[in-house]
């Protein structure tokens, strides 16, 4: 920690403010420059709140110096994480893509989608089985109900299954069925849902919230990592901002940003970063060409009767035409798909 | 629903666009307008996704004209709700104030911050069992231990109680000690929990998310209204914006604008919006000024060894003094405290 | 300038960051902690891009621990600035209100506007002779004639005048007709502008920009400053959002993180904050609790008719009511209007 | 504009609220929904300030539904507004990269750099002559004598020249000198200097201020294509929100969207979108893989002594590998380069 004090400060100031970061179990070192003097507190202590020091008489600024995630940083593990998913590998060279609807609805339509998604080269089925829904009369998801069907149309593609978590009591049922977890945008900071996955032995795949800072998002996947569990998937899928011709505003700068910063995987979901069909392609090819190891699509076979999110949902031959050119993208720049 | 169509557009477009709405079971309202057709789609679906419209060919923009809030709306109740809870009402003519430490730490500290926030004039006693903390290595909350604590603390000095519940499993165990669930911002739309809180008897303080639009915190109150709770309190506590000097940004004209669109009451929380001491008394002072039912204030004693949130807590004389200018603000605007 | 180091950097690299720091023309101070070394880079460069350092192999974090404006800190003039003007004191323990119509119009609208203005109490008149609209189609203002009816009307009532600057061209023309040159939010950072304002003598009202962090409106207060003006009046009016309810939002936090970092005066307006009229009132209110040594707000004789801004201009007897209300909040908190 | 009244509103409320509607010279079309009544307000008044509506008494809802732009709208325009500048076109099929230093220093470092980024097969040279910059004491460009060496540096290359006008007066300045005015994000909304350059004979290249929405950015087009010059050229550099460890938020998303409102070119800045070099080679591949019609891109010889922007400019070999892979995506997507 770095304290910048006031200009012209007593010495008695100074001297108590050296005690209380002592108290602290800080040692401090002490930097007198042009026009002020700056203390180095040292001493690692990842959760001290440094406003403490901020209300003190006579301190300017202060700055954290370390990172406040340990586990997600790429300082403390510096080769990617590669996650193994029945031989599916997120994080490695190849792309991986998650495809499939918003929701389970029944039987043929997962079981249809499921097809499509295979068909068209990609690996992981994504699918609703309980949904976060802003208004409390939209359709709610299938349950367990959708679990299974999700899981049976799966297997019959040979497909890897990830599906939403939304309350610690379901964990269990959850891991029953799919091979990884979702955790929705508006639960990152549900701290006990956290907690509970990172107990879990399946991978998680954490989205990153509306209001979320990138630094807030390895802060969330280290309270998974700090659980147990090493297996975290980051996922970038829009922020809040002004804007109002997009459902969010699609932060694409965050894919390298977190090559840097963390070795966990970033996949990239423009589906609900855009909110409408027509500019899914486009932003699936800019994650790709921006580095994401791996996109997740809304893929519908009647979008228009889709009992949630219809409009954002690919056709399959939209789908088909994405895999295709997200392919080539990838090899320019030097991945597999 | 107001559909406005694009220029130019040909007949057989406009009867699909027609035949869709009505399949969707809307009946339809057509205008030539100078420049371009306009439909209006009649019926009340609260629910449907207007997307599903805006993707059908020849759609130029389209308009939800009704709210998709019913029972949280001022034009569905006019009169303003008023919570009693054990003789103190929140949302009437007082100004009520919620006070307290952070997170209680142990039985010395909540009883002498108990006895400062009743002696200051203040009838609801607040501070957190359950903590919902950002970094997984810090103070997690005393767990039930701690309400026990707060319970007792807030009795012997005739206070109503309020705690934060985190988990939908506590729920019980929060009933048992509490007179108001306080649902923090990061879980406004945690919707298992507003599903569970929405069928508890204690009234229900629901915090706006960083993230939230004002019509979304009004779409999570209407889960709880929806589940069969009638006492709902809403909380401003600031939103997240590109300015750094403060914490978050404390949105006071949400007040006013919630008192037009609402008929629920609206507390306005300055210490977490601000993160700062010294900025909570003028932004208290604000918050009475422009119209809020109450205000929370974090309170300790020692804040300086506070396990959470020290920085921006008051010390007790501090709060005597905002206790006093809040009243005679109240004075100004007509109302009591 | 404060550089965290990443961790196990080679000694090498250590001495090629501090050889280009002190080609920068820092002297360099070593600091090793637990699990980081930091240097300290002592020196004064208020224009240093600290990026130049953040790129070097091996840095992980710069901070810059000077602020980056100077004149128009509060740790480079310790008292309140005021300004004086013809024997209006903003800035002083007196709160003062800027009124008028968003622009002039007529002789006669400017000239019954005034005297309503005069009546209630108010000292300041504001008009706009040159107007900033987003539509290229929408009235762009009298310009100098506006300019002559407005200095006339406030002569007529005693009262001091404030009008808006859009071109560097026009500064001389404003110069001769009004009191306080008002530079609008969309110009704060038109460098070109705040250099000719800043060699005027004639004080200015700096507005605060839609993405303007108060550090950037401190930066362009500097601009003027350091031309050699040093009557500069801030002006805290709203900052784009995501929330959509309100035209932009009222950081009224502002007003005191102002006070405290800077010693220029701060005004809040908070009709084009808010947008709307009803929202004007209380808002006002909240202003001046927070703190505010003034406010400016649009008033009119007839808003259905204005031809720019009349939905958010008061009505005269709106206006009067205001005038009643602040004032009582003033006293509350020690200062006189 | 469509008008939805308040709930069992008054028939005499109603009346009233027509004839308002009237006299401001809309037709008025009644349609009496299942809980509301709604009213089509028909009439084309691009200007018309619809919170004039908004007040009125039994108004709940006003949406203007014609886009406040016309010329720069796509429904306007049906195809793509090419622009032939000395034959190079942008707008077309080819995408044009403009790139060179941030600001022009010296006869050397111009001559040097105009060389790299035509040898690397780039069409337009970039580099600023009048720099805006947030510190007043900052290198502020050299002026006439930066736009002759520029001039002369990209005769010798064979290049057009792009470079940024801050003031009205200079216009003819720049005339003499560029091919391509520039309008940088701050002065997106500099009326004045819009219709200036709207009344040029030189393309200009408008970039979107930080906190503009798309609907902002298309109506300051707008102000330059009602002044009479066809040839606007639109700039997506990043956007401000919340997020921290990039310098602006890159809005990737806006490219597609700007393609489906505007006929206009859309040219992607990632430099000063994201401020660190690192990050510039992937995002400018994104904005490719997203449909831009050409980037701009900061490249220096010397980029640590450059006396602006240097942490953000390519190294010269940084730069050839740029072109090299947006070459090849610009393939996948079936564009030349």
């Amino acid at each position: 920690m770095v304290i910048v004090l006031e200009k012209n400060i007593s010495e008695e100031k100074i001297e108590t403010i050296i005690k209380k970061l002592e108290e602290f179990k800080f040692s401090v070192h002490k930097s007198t420059g042009v026009e002020q003097i700056v203390l180095g507190a040292i001493g690692v202590h990842p959760t001290f709140d440094i406003r403490k020091v901020k209300v003190l008489d006579g301190v300017s600024e202060v700055y954290r110096i370390t990172e406040p995630y340990k586990l997600a940083s790429r300082s403390f593990k510096k080769e990617n994480t590669e996650i193994n998913i029945n031989g599916v590998i997120v994080g490695g060279n190849e792309i991986e893509v998650m495809a499939g609807p918003c929701a389970i609805e029944n039987e043929d339509q997962i079981f249809e989608i499921a097809k499509i998604v295979a068909d068209a080269g990609a690996k992981i089925l994504r699918g609703g089985a309980f949904k976060p829904r802003t208004s409390p009369y939209s359709f709610q998801g299938l349950g367990e109900e959708g679990l299974k069907l999700l899981r049976k149309a799966a297997d019959e593609n040979n497909l890897v299954v990830i599906s939403e978590l939304m309350e610690t009591k379901q964990v269990h049922l959850l891991e029953e069925y799919v091979d990884i977890i979702q955790i929705g945008a508006r639960n990152m900071q549900n701290f006990p849902l956290l907690k509970v996955v990172g107990k879990s032995n399946k991978p998680v795949m954490l989205k990153r919230g509306l209001a979320a800072r990138v630094e807030d998002l390895l802060m969330s996947a280290e309270y998974i990592l700090a659980s147990g569990n090493p297996n975290v998937i980051l996922c970038e899928r829009g922020i809040r901002t002004f804007e109002t011709y997009t459902r969010n505003t699609f932060d694409i700068s965050a894919i390298p940003v977190i090559h840097k910063r963390s070795h966990l995987p970033i996949i990239a979901d423009p589906s609900h970063a855009i909110g409408i069909r027509d500019k899914v392609l486009p932003m699936a090819r800019a994650a790709i060409a921006a580095g994401a190891d791996g996109i997740m699509i809304e893929v519908h076979n009647h979008p228009e009767q889709a009992l949630s999110d219809g409009p954002q949902s690919l056709l399959p031959d939209q789908f088909a035409e994405l895999m295709k050119q997200i392919k080539l993208i990838a090899e320019v720049i030097g991945r597999k798909m």
